[in-house]
Protein backbone atom coordinates (compact mmCIF):
# COMPACT_ATOMS: atom_id res chain seq x y z
CA UNK A 1 0.00 0.00 0.00
CA UNK A 2 1.63 3.24 -1.05
CA UNK A 3 0.13 5.12 2.36
CA UNK A 4 2.19 2.85 4.54
CA UNK A 5 4.36 4.16 6.50
CA UNK A 6 8.09 2.56 7.82
CA UNK A 7 7.60 3.57 11.48
CA UNK A 8 5.02 4.92 13.32
CA UNK A 9 6.11 6.57 16.44
CA UNK A 10 3.71 7.28 18.97
CA UNK A 11 4.75 10.01 21.24
CA UNK A 12 7.11 13.36 21.39
CA UNK A 13 8.97 12.86 24.68
CA UNK A 14 12.96 12.72 24.45
CA UNK A 15 12.70 8.61 23.59
CA UNK A 16 9.90 9.39 20.41
CA UNK A 17 12.62 12.32 19.44
CA UNK A 18 15.48 10.40 19.52
CA UNK A 19 13.68 7.67 17.52
CA UNK A 20 12.38 10.30 15.05
CA UNK A 21 16.30 11.75 13.98
CA UNK A 22 17.35 7.87 14.07
CA UNK A 23 14.72 7.03 11.72
CA UNK A 24 15.17 10.33 9.17
CA UNK A 25 19.00 9.45 9.26
CA UNK A 26 18.00 6.12 8.11
CA UNK A 27 16.10 7.38 5.56
CA UNK A 28 12.78 5.88 6.88
CA UNK A 29 9.41 6.99 5.66
CA UNK A 30 8.09 7.85 9.14
CA UNK A 31 5.56 9.53 10.81
CA UNK A 32 5.80 11.06 14.53
CA UNK A 33 2.35 11.64 16.66
CA UNK A 34 2.85 13.82 19.64
CA UNK A 35 2.50 17.55 20.84
CA UNK A 36 4.22 20.69 19.06
CA UNK A 37 4.41 22.08 21.96
CA UNK A 38 6.73 20.07 23.66
CA UNK A 39 7.24 21.99 26.63
CA UNK A 40 4.14 20.72 28.35
CA UNK A 41 5.36 17.55 28.85
CA UNK A 42 9.17 18.56 29.57
CA UNK A 43 8.90 21.89 31.57
CA UNK A 44 8.31 20.55 35.02
CA UNK A 45 11.45 20.16 35.63
CA UNK A 46 13.07 23.75 36.90
CA UNK A 47 16.45 22.56 36.50
CA UNK A 48 18.14 19.46 34.69
CA UNK A 49 21.84 18.83 35.39
CA UNK A 50 21.69 14.92 34.61
CA UNK A 51 21.64 15.21 30.57
CA UNK A 52 24.86 14.82 29.56
CA UNK A 53 25.79 17.95 27.50
CA UNK A 54 23.76 20.08 28.71
CA UNK A 55 24.59 21.93 32.44
CA UNK A 56 21.84 23.96 34.31
CA UNK A 57 19.35 24.41 32.16
CA UNK A 58 15.47 24.27 32.56
CA UNK A 59 13.18 21.92 31.50
CA UNK A 60 11.70 24.41 28.96
CA UNK A 61 15.81 25.51 27.29
CA UNK A 62 16.49 21.86 26.81
CA UNK A 63 12.66 21.14 25.59
CA UNK A 64 13.90 24.73 23.32
CA UNK A 65 17.01 22.93 21.77
CA UNK A 66 15.23 19.44 21.12
CA UNK A 67 12.62 21.34 19.15
CA UNK A 68 15.46 23.24 17.19
CA UNK A 69 17.27 19.82 16.83
CA UNK A 70 14.21 18.34 15.36
CA UNK A 71 12.99 21.61 13.53
CA UNK A 72 16.79 21.80 11.86
CA UNK A 73 16.33 17.82 10.54
CA UNK A 74 12.83 19.02 8.89
CA UNK A 75 11.15 16.09 10.96
CA UNK A 76 7.40 16.86 11.53
CA UNK A 77 5.17 15.79 14.50
CA UNK A 78 1.78 15.06 13.69
CA UNK A 79 -0.86 16.87 16.26
CA UNK A 80 -3.64 13.81 16.15
CA UNK A 81 -4.69 11.83 18.60
CA UNK A 82 -3.79 7.94 18.21
CA UNK A 83 -6.17 5.70 20.47
CA UNK A 84 -5.66 2.47 19.26
CA UNK A 85 -2.91 0.30 17.78
CA UNK A 86 -3.63 -2.80 16.17
CA UNK A 87 -1.69 -5.53 14.97
CA UNK A 88 -2.55 -6.69 11.56
CA UNK A 89 0.35 -9.27 10.80
CA UNK A 90 2.82 -7.56 8.25
CA UNK A 91 1.71 -4.30 9.34
CA UNK A 92 -0.50 -2.15 12.08
CA UNK A 93 -3.27 -0.29 11.95
CA UNK A 94 -3.06 3.23 13.63
CA UNK A 95 -6.68 4.48 14.43
CA UNK A 96 -6.84 8.22 15.12
CA UNK A 97 -10.14 9.45 14.97
CA UNK A 98 -11.97 9.29 11.83
CA UNK A 99 -8.86 7.90 10.03
CA UNK A 100 -6.56 4.79 10.03
CA UNK A 101 -2.84 5.19 9.04
CA UNK A 102 -0.85 1.90 8.44
CA UNK A 103 2.72 1.49 9.19
CA UNK A 104 5.17 -1.77 9.13
CA UNK A 105 6.71 -0.86 12.58
CA UNK A 106 5.94 0.90 15.23
CA UNK A 107 7.91 2.41 18.21
CA UNK A 108 5.79 3.35 21.45
CA UNK A 109 6.84 6.27 23.54
CA UNK A 110 3.90 7.65 25.14
CA UNK A 111 5.58 8.44 28.16
CA UNK A 112 3.53 7.78 32.18
CA UNK A 113 0.98 10.91 31.91
CA UNK A 114 -2.06 8.61 31.31
CA UNK A 115 -3.01 9.05 35.16
CA UNK A 116 -4.86 6.94 37.29
CA UNK A 117 -8.44 5.29 35.96
CA UNK A 118 -11.41 6.41 37.04
CA UNK A 119 -13.08 4.12 39.16
CA UNK A 120 -15.79 1.85 37.12
CA UNK A 121 -13.96 3.46 33.95
CA UNK A 122 -12.94 -0.34 33.08
CA UNK A 123 -16.05 -1.88 33.30
CA UNK A 124 -17.83 0.23 31.51
CA UNK A 125 -15.54 0.71 29.00
CA UNK A 126 -17.39 0.71 25.23
CA UNK A 127 -20.46 0.40 27.53
CA UNK A 128 -21.27 4.65 27.38
CA UNK A 129 -17.54 5.06 28.52
CA UNK A 130 -14.66 5.83 25.50
CA UNK A 131 -11.03 7.27 24.42
CA UNK A 132 -12.36 8.93 21.16
CA UNK A 133 -15.42 11.38 20.48
CA UNK A 134 -15.08 11.53 16.96
CA UNK A 135 -15.11 8.01 16.48
CA UNK A 136 -18.17 7.33 18.38
CA UNK A 137 -20.47 10.40 17.95
CA UNK A 138 -22.63 8.91 15.70
CA UNK A 139 -23.76 6.62 18.60
CA UNK A 140 -24.71 10.26 20.74
CA UNK A 141 -26.91 11.98 18.38
CA UNK A 142 -29.66 13.88 20.67
CA UNK A 143 -28.25 12.39 23.90
CA UNK A 144 -25.81 13.51 27.01
CA UNK A 145 -22.57 13.79 26.63
CA UNK A 146 -19.41 14.39 28.82
CA UNK A 147 -16.09 14.59 28.25
CA UNK A 148 -13.35 14.86 30.64
CA UNK A 149 -10.40 17.07 28.77
CA UNK A 150 -6.94 16.97 29.64
CA UNK A 151 -5.92 19.43 26.95
CA UNK A 152 -6.89 22.49 25.55
CA UNK A 153 -6.80 21.10 22.01
CA UNK A 154 -9.75 18.48 23.07
CA UNK A 155 -12.23 21.91 22.86
CA UNK A 156 -12.52 21.07 19.19
CA UNK A 157 -13.67 17.48 19.85
CA UNK A 158 -16.16 19.13 21.94
CA UNK A 159 -17.40 21.56 19.19
CA UNK A 160 -17.66 18.50 17.20
CA UNK A 161 -19.97 16.71 19.56
CA UNK A 162 -22.25 19.30 20.71
CA UNK A 163 -23.22 19.42 17.04
CA UNK A 164 -24.53 15.92 17.27
CA UNK A 165 -25.51 15.39 21.13
CA UNK A 166 -28.26 17.34 22.56
CA UNK A 167 -25.89 18.17 25.55
CA UNK A 168 -22.58 18.17 26.38
CA UNK A 169 -20.88 19.17 29.48
CA UNK A 170 -17.31 19.58 29.47
CA UNK A 171 -14.99 18.88 32.46
CA UNK A 172 -11.98 20.31 32.04
CA UNK A 173 -8.44 19.39 33.41
CA UNK A 174 -6.02 21.48 32.36
CA UNK A 175 -4.75 25.03 33.97
CA UNK A 176 -5.57 27.11 30.52
CA UNK A 177 -8.71 29.35 29.76
CA UNK A 178 -11.92 27.56 28.45
CA UNK A 179 -13.10 28.38 25.16
CA UNK A 180 -16.49 26.10 23.74
CA UNK A 181 -18.82 26.65 22.36
CA UNK A 182 -21.78 28.63 24.11
CA UNK A 183 -24.25 25.12 23.78
CA UNK A 184 -21.78 23.31 25.92
CA UNK A 185 -21.70 23.38 29.73
CA UNK A 186 -18.20 23.40 31.16
CA UNK A 187 -18.20 21.53 34.82
CA UNK A 188 -15.47 22.39 37.24
CA UNK A 189 -14.39 19.63 39.19
CA UNK A 190 -12.57 16.62 40.21
CA UNK A 191 -13.82 13.10 38.48
CA UNK A 192 -14.00 10.41 40.51
CA UNK A 193 -16.31 7.71 39.30
CA UNK A 194 -18.43 5.87 37.04
CA UNK A 195 -21.91 5.42 37.55
CA UNK A 196 -24.44 2.84 35.73
CA UNK A 197 -25.80 -0.38 35.50
CA UNK A 198 -26.05 -2.35 31.87
CA UNK A 199 -25.01 0.89 30.70
CA UNK A 200 -22.87 4.73 31.47
CA UNK A 201 -25.66 6.23 34.12
CA UNK A 202 -23.56 9.43 35.75
CA UNK A 203 -20.62 10.59 36.63
CA UNK A 204 -19.52 11.61 39.72
CA UNK A 205 -17.49 14.20 40.89
CA UNK A 206 -16.03 15.33 44.33
CA UNK A 207 -19.19 17.67 44.52
CA UNK A 208 -21.85 16.28 42.19
CA UNK A 209 -23.20 13.85 40.42
CA UNK A 210 -24.14 14.21 36.27
CA UNK A 211 -26.16 12.38 34.36
CA UNK A 212 -24.99 11.30 31.31
CA UNK A 213 -25.52 8.97 28.57
CA UNK A 214 -21.84 8.69 27.36
CA UNK A 215 -18.33 9.82 28.78
CA UNK A 216 -15.01 10.49 26.73
CA UNK A 217 -12.28 10.68 28.65
CA UNK A 218 -9.53 12.70 26.47
CA UNK A 219 -6.17 12.07 28.07
CA UNK A 220 -2.98 12.93 26.43
CA UNK A 221 -2.02 9.61 26.51
CA UNK A 222 -3.97 6.27 27.15
CA UNK A 223 -2.29 3.12 29.02
CA UNK A 224 -0.33 0.93 26.88
CA UNK A 225 -2.27 -2.06 27.43
CA UNK A 226 -5.36 -0.08 26.09
CA UNK A 227 -3.33 1.31 22.95
CA UNK A 228 -2.46 -1.87 22.00
CA UNK A 229 -4.50 -4.78 22.85
CA UNK A 230 -2.66 -7.89 23.41
CA UNK A 231 0.81 -6.23 24.76
CA UNK A 232 2.83 -7.51 27.52
CA UNK A 233 2.52 -5.01 30.35
CA UNK A 234 4.92 -6.25 33.34
CA UNK A 235 4.33 -3.89 36.72
CA UNK A 236 2.32 -1.27 34.63
CA UNK A 237 5.19 -0.91 31.50
CA UNK A 238 5.60 -2.11 28.27
CA UNK A 239 7.80 -5.68 28.93
CA UNK A 240 11.23 -4.83 26.85
CA UNK A 241 14.21 -6.34 25.57
CA UNK A 242 17.25 -4.91 26.02
CA UNK A 243 17.02 -3.86 22.18
CA UNK A 244 13.59 -2.35 22.84
CA UNK A 245 11.14 -5.10 21.37
CA UNK A 246 7.88 -5.57 22.85
CA UNK A 247 5.60 -8.99 23.02
CA UNK A 248 4.44 -7.75 19.39
CA UNK A 249 6.97 -8.54 16.68
CA UNK A 250 7.68 -5.35 14.52
CA UNK A 251 6.47 -3.18 17.68
CA UNK A 252 9.17 -1.38 19.72
CA UNK A 253 8.90 0.80 22.75
CA UNK A 254 11.11 3.49 24.59
CA UNK A 255 11.06 6.04 27.14
CA UNK A 256 9.05 6.13 30.79
CA UNK A 257 6.62 3.88 29.46
CA UNK A 258 9.30 0.80 28.92
CA UNK A 259 9.84 1.54 32.94
CA UNK A 260 11.83 3.39 35.42
CA UNK A 261 14.08 5.73 35.91
CA UNK A 262 11.99 8.34 34.43
CA UNK A 263 14.70 10.34 32.84
CA UNK A 264 15.28 12.35 30.34
CA UNK A 265 18.36 10.29 28.95
CA UNK A 266 17.41 7.37 29.77
CA UNK A 267 14.62 7.68 27.26
CA UNK A 268 16.31 9.06 24.38
CA UNK A 269 18.93 6.63 24.61
CA UNK A 270 16.23 4.22 24.25
CA UNK A 271 14.57 6.32 21.52
CA UNK A 272 17.84 5.74 19.37
CA UNK A 273 17.59 1.86 20.68
CA UNK A 274 14.10 1.32 19.05
CA UNK A 275 14.63 3.22 16.30
CA UNK A 276 17.71 1.20 15.10
CA UNK A 277 16.12 -2.05 15.94
CA UNK A 278 13.11 -1.25 13.82
CA UNK A 279 15.24 -0.53 10.95
CA UNK A 280 16.79 -3.73 11.75
CA UNK A 281 12.88 -5.24 11.76
CA UNK A 282 12.54 -3.65 8.28
CA UNK A 283 15.45 -4.63 6.91
CA UNK A 284 14.96 -8.15 7.92
CA UNK A 285 11.50 -8.18 6.09
CA UNK A 286 13.20 -7.39 2.76
CA UNK A 287 15.29 -10.73 2.98
CA UNK B 1 37.35 2.13 55.88
CA UNK B 2 37.77 5.46 55.43
CA UNK B 3 38.57 5.52 51.79
CA UNK B 4 36.01 2.90 50.44
CA UNK B 5 34.22 4.56 47.33
CA UNK B 6 30.68 4.28 47.71
CA UNK B 7 30.89 3.82 43.36
CA UNK B 8 33.74 3.16 41.27
CA UNK B 9 33.53 4.12 37.62
CA UNK B 10 35.53 2.34 35.18
CA UNK B 11 36.05 4.50 31.60
CA UNK B 12 35.16 8.28 30.77
CA UNK B 13 33.30 8.14 27.48
CA UNK B 14 29.42 9.09 27.30
CA UNK B 15 28.33 6.01 29.50
CA UNK B 16 30.87 6.58 32.19
CA UNK B 17 30.26 10.36 31.77
CA UNK B 18 26.62 9.99 32.31
CA UNK B 19 26.87 7.61 35.21
CA UNK B 20 29.17 10.46 37.21
CA UNK B 21 26.38 13.35 36.69
CA UNK B 22 24.14 10.98 38.42
CA UNK B 23 26.75 9.94 41.21
CA UNK B 24 27.37 13.61 41.87
CA UNK B 25 23.62 14.56 41.97
CA UNK B 26 22.78 11.86 44.52
CA UNK B 27 25.72 12.77 46.45
CA UNK B 28 27.81 9.93 46.33
CA UNK B 29 31.38 9.56 47.09
CA UNK B 30 33.13 8.34 43.87
CA UNK B 31 35.83 7.97 41.54
CA UNK B 32 35.90 8.27 37.85
CA UNK B 33 38.95 6.45 35.96
CA UNK B 34 39.58 7.90 32.82
CA UNK B 35 41.16 9.89 30.16
CA UNK B 36 40.97 13.83 30.39
CA UNK B 37 41.44 14.19 26.86
CA UNK B 38 37.81 12.57 26.02
CA UNK B 39 38.43 13.65 22.52
CA UNK B 40 40.78 10.92 22.13
CA UNK B 41 37.62 8.60 22.36
CA UNK B 42 34.97 10.61 21.10
CA UNK B 43 36.46 13.07 18.30
CA UNK B 44 36.10 10.08 15.42
CA UNK B 45 32.63 11.51 13.84
CA UNK B 46 32.38 14.41 12.26
CA UNK B 47 28.98 14.89 12.39
CA UNK B 48 26.84 13.81 15.19
CA UNK B 49 22.90 14.56 14.22
CA UNK B 50 21.36 11.75 16.34
CA UNK B 51 22.36 12.99 20.09
CA UNK B 52 18.90 14.70 20.81
CA UNK B 53 19.77 18.36 21.43
CA UNK B 54 22.91 19.22 19.14
CA UNK B 55 22.10 19.35 15.53
CA UNK B 56 25.01 19.14 13.18
CA UNK B 57 27.70 19.25 15.71
CA UNK B 58 31.41 17.49 15.35
CA UNK B 59 31.94 14.72 17.75
CA UNK B 60 34.96 17.20 19.25
CA UNK B 61 32.26 19.86 20.10
CA UNK B 62 30.08 17.31 21.58
CA UNK B 63 33.00 16.15 23.85
CA UNK B 64 33.34 19.97 24.45
CA UNK B 65 30.50 19.99 26.08
CA UNK B 66 30.50 17.00 27.83
CA UNK B 67 34.10 18.35 29.09
CA UNK B 68 32.23 21.89 30.24
CA UNK B 69 29.69 19.87 31.97
CA UNK B 70 31.37 17.64 33.90
CA UNK B 71 33.99 21.06 35.09
CA UNK B 72 31.05 22.76 35.88
CA UNK B 73 29.75 20.01 38.60
CA UNK B 74 33.30 19.65 39.89
CA UNK B 75 33.49 15.94 39.05
CA UNK B 76 37.20 15.18 38.53
CA UNK B 77 38.95 12.46 36.14
CA UNK B 78 41.37 10.08 37.89
CA UNK B 79 43.89 9.42 35.21
CA UNK B 80 45.17 5.73 36.23
CA UNK B 81 44.64 2.79 34.32
CA UNK B 82 42.76 0.17 35.71
CA UNK B 83 44.18 -3.12 35.63
CA UNK B 84 41.75 -5.83 37.37
CA UNK B 85 38.67 -5.53 39.88
CA UNK B 86 38.42 -8.25 42.50
CA UNK B 87 34.78 -8.71 43.55
CA UNK B 88 35.22 -9.21 47.22
CA UNK B 89 32.21 -10.03 48.40
CA UNK B 90 30.86 -6.29 50.04
CA UNK B 91 33.18 -4.11 48.16
CA UNK B 92 35.34 -4.50 44.87
CA UNK B 93 39.41 -4.56 45.27
CA UNK B 94 40.33 -2.18 42.12
CA UNK B 95 43.77 -2.65 40.84
CA UNK B 96 45.62 0.20 39.68
CA UNK B 97 49.52 -0.13 39.13
CA UNK B 98 50.99 0.35 42.54
CA UNK B 99 47.62 0.90 44.23
CA UNK B 100 44.43 -0.78 45.12
CA UNK B 101 41.31 1.13 45.37
CA UNK B 102 38.35 -0.09 47.29
CA UNK B 103 34.57 0.21 46.20
CA UNK B 104 30.86 -0.59 47.20
CA UNK B 105 29.75 -0.85 43.68
CA UNK B 106 31.25 -0.52 40.12
CA UNK B 107 30.26 0.54 37.20
CA UNK B 108 32.10 -0.51 34.14
CA UNK B 109 32.10 1.93 31.02
CA UNK B 110 35.00 0.89 29.47
CA UNK B 111 33.77 0.88 25.60
CA UNK B 112 34.91 -1.36 23.11
CA UNK B 113 38.42 0.16 22.04
CA UNK B 114 40.42 -2.94 23.10
CA UNK B 115 40.69 -4.25 19.86
CA UNK B 116 41.68 -7.90 18.61
CA UNK B 117 44.11 -10.08 21.34
CA UNK B 118 47.81 -10.73 19.63
CA UNK B 119 48.07 -14.79 18.79
CA UNK B 120 49.39 -16.01 21.41
CA UNK B 121 48.50 -13.47 24.16
CA UNK B 122 46.07 -15.67 26.05
CA UNK B 123 48.10 -18.68 26.05
CA UNK B 124 50.54 -17.11 27.66
CA UNK B 125 49.23 -14.55 30.08
CA UNK B 126 50.92 -14.81 33.33
CA UNK B 127 54.02 -16.64 31.67
CA UNK B 128 56.07 -13.30 30.23
CA UNK B 129 52.44 -11.45 28.86
CA UNK B 130 51.06 -8.86 31.06
CA UNK B 131 49.33 -5.61 31.10
CA UNK B 132 50.62 -3.91 34.26
CA UNK B 133 54.08 -3.08 33.52
CA UNK B 134 54.42 -1.37 36.85
CA UNK B 135 52.96 -4.08 38.80
CA UNK B 136 54.89 -7.04 37.77
CA UNK B 137 58.30 -4.48 37.12
CA UNK B 138 60.49 -6.86 40.34
CA UNK B 139 59.80 -9.86 38.11
CA UNK B 140 62.33 -8.49 35.05
CA UNK B 141 65.06 -7.06 36.63
CA UNK B 142 67.98 -7.28 34.42
CA UNK B 143 65.79 -8.98 31.49
CA UNK B 144 64.38 -7.59 28.55
CA UNK B 145 61.18 -6.31 28.24
CA UNK B 146 58.91 -5.34 25.09
CA UNK B 147 56.38 -2.49 25.48
CA UNK B 148 53.81 -2.48 22.76
CA UNK B 149 51.85 1.06 23.94
CA UNK B 150 48.54 2.68 22.52
CA UNK B 151 48.69 5.76 24.72
CA UNK B 152 51.41 8.49 24.89
CA UNK B 153 50.87 8.07 28.66
CA UNK B 154 52.41 4.72 28.63
CA UNK B 155 55.64 6.33 28.24
CA UNK B 156 56.10 7.05 31.72
CA UNK B 157 55.55 3.52 32.28
CA UNK B 158 58.02 2.40 29.68
CA UNK B 159 60.88 4.96 31.47
CA UNK B 160 60.19 3.34 34.69
CA UNK B 161 60.79 -0.21 33.14
CA UNK B 162 63.75 0.75 31.55
CA UNK B 163 65.29 1.75 34.90
CA UNK B 164 65.22 -1.67 36.29
CA UNK B 165 65.20 -3.83 32.95
CA UNK B 166 68.48 -4.46 31.24
CA UNK B 167 66.73 -3.75 27.58
CA UNK B 168 63.93 -2.13 26.97
CA UNK B 169 61.93 -2.58 23.37
CA UNK B 170 58.77 -0.08 23.31
CA UNK B 171 56.50 -0.30 20.38
CA UNK B 172 54.31 2.86 20.17
CA UNK B 173 51.04 2.27 18.29
CA UNK B 174 49.96 5.97 17.67
CA UNK B 175 50.38 8.33 15.98
CA UNK B 176 52.19 11.31 18.49
CA UNK B 177 55.85 11.89 18.25
CA UNK B 178 57.56 9.10 21.02
CA UNK B 179 59.75 10.59 23.49
CA UNK B 180 61.52 8.15 26.05
CA UNK B 181 64.59 7.88 27.75
CA UNK B 182 67.64 7.50 25.40
CA UNK B 183 68.08 3.62 26.39
CA UNK B 184 64.73 2.25 25.21
CA UNK B 185 64.69 1.54 21.77
CA UNK B 186 62.10 2.12 19.92
CA UNK B 187 60.38 -0.28 17.41
CA UNK B 188 58.14 0.66 14.34
CA UNK B 189 56.03 -1.89 13.39
CA UNK B 190 52.70 -4.18 14.03
CA UNK B 191 52.89 -7.01 16.36
CA UNK B 192 50.61 -10.04 15.46
CA UNK B 193 52.17 -13.20 17.47
CA UNK B 194 53.36 -14.10 20.88
CA UNK B 195 55.76 -16.57 20.70
CA UNK B 196 57.23 -19.07 23.23
CA UNK B 197 57.30 -22.62 25.04
CA UNK B 198 56.59 -23.07 28.65
CA UNK B 199 56.92 -19.03 28.56
CA UNK B 200 57.96 -16.19 26.23
CA UNK B 201 60.67 -15.77 24.16
CA UNK B 202 59.58 -13.56 21.20
CA UNK B 203 57.30 -11.12 20.06
CA UNK B 204 56.96 -11.39 16.48
CA UNK B 205 56.19 -8.65 14.28
CA UNK B 206 54.73 -8.15 10.79
CA UNK B 207 58.86 -7.91 9.56
CA UNK B 208 60.87 -8.83 12.19
CA UNK B 209 61.00 -10.78 15.67
CA UNK B 210 62.42 -9.55 18.62
CA UNK B 211 63.75 -11.95 21.48
CA UNK B 212 62.30 -10.64 25.11
CA UNK B 213 61.80 -12.15 28.16
CA UNK B 214 58.13 -10.72 28.67
CA UNK B 215 55.75 -8.13 26.57
CA UNK B 216 53.38 -5.40 28.37
CA UNK B 217 50.42 -4.70 25.86
CA UNK B 218 48.94 -1.37 27.52
CA UNK B 219 45.61 -0.87 26.06
CA UNK B 220 42.93 1.91 27.13
CA UNK B 221 41.30 -0.75 28.14
CA UNK B 222 41.75 -4.30 28.53
CA UNK B 223 38.69 -6.69 27.39
CA UNK B 224 35.61 -7.09 30.30
CA UNK B 225 36.71 -10.10 30.71
CA UNK B 226 40.24 -9.99 31.65
CA UNK B 227 39.39 -6.69 33.70
CA UNK B 228 36.57 -8.46 36.09
CA UNK B 229 37.39 -12.23 36.41
CA UNK B 230 34.17 -13.95 36.20
CA UNK B 231 32.01 -11.79 35.34
CA UNK B 232 29.32 -13.03 32.75
CA UNK B 233 30.27 -12.15 28.84
CA UNK B 234 27.65 -13.02 26.04
CA UNK B 235 28.91 -12.45 22.42
CA UNK B 236 32.00 -10.28 23.23
CA UNK B 237 29.64 -8.33 26.07
CA UNK B 238 28.84 -7.89 29.41
CA UNK B 239 25.41 -9.35 29.89
CA UNK B 240 23.12 -6.76 32.11
CA UNK B 241 19.54 -6.74 32.43
CA UNK B 242 17.73 -3.70 31.55
CA UNK B 243 18.79 -1.88 34.84
CA UNK B 244 22.62 -2.35 34.24
CA UNK B 245 22.90 -5.11 36.56
CA UNK B 246 26.05 -7.23 35.47
CA UNK B 247 26.19 -10.75 36.75
CA UNK B 248 28.13 -9.70 39.85
CA UNK B 249 26.20 -8.18 42.63
CA UNK B 250 27.47 -4.64 42.97
CA UNK B 251 28.78 -4.42 39.53
CA UNK B 252 26.99 -2.52 37.01
CA UNK B 253 27.86 -2.00 33.58
CA UNK B 254 26.84 0.51 30.48
CA UNK B 255 27.68 2.00 27.37
CA UNK B 256 29.42 0.36 24.10
CA UNK B 257 30.63 -2.59 26.59
CA UNK B 258 27.60 -4.23 26.87
CA UNK B 259 26.68 -4.05 23.62
CA UNK B 260 25.43 -2.21 20.39
CA UNK B 261 23.95 -0.31 19.07
CA UNK B 262 27.10 2.01 19.30
CA UNK B 263 25.75 5.50 20.20
CA UNK B 264 26.62 8.18 22.21
CA UNK B 265 22.83 8.88 23.57
CA UNK B 266 22.47 4.82 24.48
CA UNK B 267 25.65 4.97 25.99
CA UNK B 268 24.87 8.46 28.09
CA UNK B 269 20.89 6.57 29.02
CA UNK B 270 22.68 3.94 29.92
CA UNK B 271 25.39 5.53 32.13
CA UNK B 272 22.17 7.07 34.07
CA UNK B 273 20.67 3.67 34.51
CA UNK B 274 23.65 2.37 35.87
CA UNK B 275 24.46 5.32 38.37
CA UNK B 276 20.65 5.23 39.74
CA UNK B 277 20.61 1.29 39.96
CA UNK B 278 24.07 1.58 41.47
CA UNK B 279 22.71 4.43 44.44
CA UNK B 280 19.54 1.68 44.69
CA UNK B 281 21.88 -1.16 45.53
CA UNK B 282 24.29 1.18 48.31
CA UNK B 283 20.69 2.05 49.96
CA UNK B 284 19.85 -1.11 50.06
CA UNK B 285 22.97 -2.15 51.78
CA UNK B 286 21.96 -0.18 54.74
CA UNK B 287 18.25 -1.57 55.34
Amino acid sequence: MENRYDIAIIGSGPAGLSAALNAKIRKKNFILFGNKDLTSKLVKAHKINNYLGFYNRSGKEIADEFSRHIDEMGIEITEERVNNIYAMGDYFGIMVNDKIYEATSVILATGVQYGRLLDGEERFLGKGVGYCATCDAPLYKNKVVTIIAYNKHDEEEANFIASIASKVYYVPMYDEEVEVDDSIEIVKGIPVEVIGEEKVKKLKLKDREIETDGIFILRDSVSPGQLVPGIKIVDNHIDVTRSMETSIKGCFAAGDVVGKPYQYIKSAGEGNIAALSAVSYLDSLKR
